[in-house]
């Protein structure tokens, strides 16, 4: 039996949980956590306006505030997260599992989507994922695909890559349309070098999974394009979750169609 | 100034216009037309009804009857088409400008949805047709998907193809998935082989047109199917528009949105 998002964030905060919190509360949306000075927010903001696809944003605080009572109850963005990376002007000098002492009045934090919850509609069609099945995390790559930039953020898109058959492609397609929170539709089927990745074998983030000679590749918008560009703003000061440890909110996968 | 679909429709009784409807009246919706005696009615209705993506069934008339005013004000089916093809026994053995004098009074008539309004959508989203720009017919294939029979009827899927870059395939199969009733998403997009199509240069009716480097053929399922499944089930006597020559009716293309 699978526990309610509310216990399992009570488990994270009490450091009970500290690692990855894929398959979790499945039927949830987990979201990445970008947190930031105010000085840099409204620039963030537009980025993510301007970039729907990988940066789509679910919620953001008020400045110093870190609850979202609406889409996670008693939530605390700084000890409900299972681990945080901290950033030093663009350089990871720490990884912890609360970020309470270090917590600024200035902070802003931004929720975006994430792709578990479109994996999750893809699976409840009966599509099933190469990464799951061979036990691995998803493939992901940089490409060549500019993002719209927005003050000091910028740079190229990350893409998450599934490898499917046409007929469930054209389904995912059509599932992943209907879910603009959460990447929305892919942005490139096929061959991988028209978007700027030369070696998919060889995957910038992630790990490697099979792909079958039947099968495309199909290329979504991913998170990770935000982590990307505010660690290349060089902000004095920027938090996130660390990769696969999300937050996990109350919002139902189902509530982000449409 | 492009002309309303009744004067077309009474222009084509009048014989003073016996050939393609394409580019005619863009914004109505044309179907194809398929005349079969009752006793094969039923069967006939089923066929469509198991394979709805080949066969997107518009309207069928009473037995006899040959007026859908709902949709086609004051169209006859026996004069309003600019070309008819005879079949006996599955043999094509005349093509004429009206059917008034072979008409009996236990003809059945189906009017199935035809790529012309999905394309339609295509163009006003700013997608270009490679058939349009290079002046040719639409490729199409037989493949090896197999329909789900009924009655006399049977037989594999003709495919229509068109070659997109993969963001304008994605696009469209979003556009074609909101068009149920004029063959809905595309069934295969990439690899022909996989759905028997051995010379993607060699199409089985239309014409070849060219696929670029950087494009995918994306396909979707064909109302020459029904055509080639009536032809194969070799009826007494069959009657259907001639290729490319169908009837107008008054729907606008966008009320076969969902």
């Amino acid at each position: 039996m699978s526990q309610s998002p509310h216990s399992l964030r009570q488990m994270i905060r009490a450091k009970q949980h500290k690692g990855a919190t894929a398959g979790l509360a499945p039927s949830f949306v987990q979201v990445n956590v970008v947190v930031i000075p105010e000085q840099y927010a409204y620039h963030f903001l537009q980025l993510c306006q301007a970039n729907p696809k990988p940066c789509p944003l679910i919620a953001v605080s008020d400045v110093g505030g870190y609850t979202f009572p609406e889409i996670a109850r008693d939530a605390d963005i700084r000890t409900d997260i299972p681990a945080y990376q901290i950033y030093e002007k663009g350089q990871l000098c720490e990884t912890r599992h609360d970020v309470v002492d270090i917590w600024q009045d200035d902070f802003v934090t931004f929720l975006l989507g994430c792709s578990f919850s479109f994996e999750q509609a893809l699976l409840d069609n009966g599509i099933t994922l190469r990464h799951h099945d061979q036990g691995k995390n998803v493939s992901m790559y940089e490409t060549n695909l500019p993002l719209k930039s927005a003050g000091v953020f910028g740079g190229n898109m990350v893409v998450s890559m599934r490898p499917m058959r046409a007929h469930d492609a054209i389904k995912a397609i059509q599932i992943t349309t209907a879910m603009p929170r959460v990447h929305g539709a892919p942005i490139h089927l096929g061959s991988p070098e028209l978007i700027g990745i030369s070696h998919i074998e060889q995957p910038d983030y992630g790990d490697a999974v099979t792909i079958n000679h039947d099968e495309l590749p199909v290329f979504w918008a991913c998170g990770v394009t935000a982590m990307v560009a505010v660690k290349a703003a060089k902000l004095p000061l920027a938090i996130t979750h660390s990769p696969g440890c999300m937050l996990i909110t109350d919002l139902y996968n189902h509530q982000l169609f449409y």
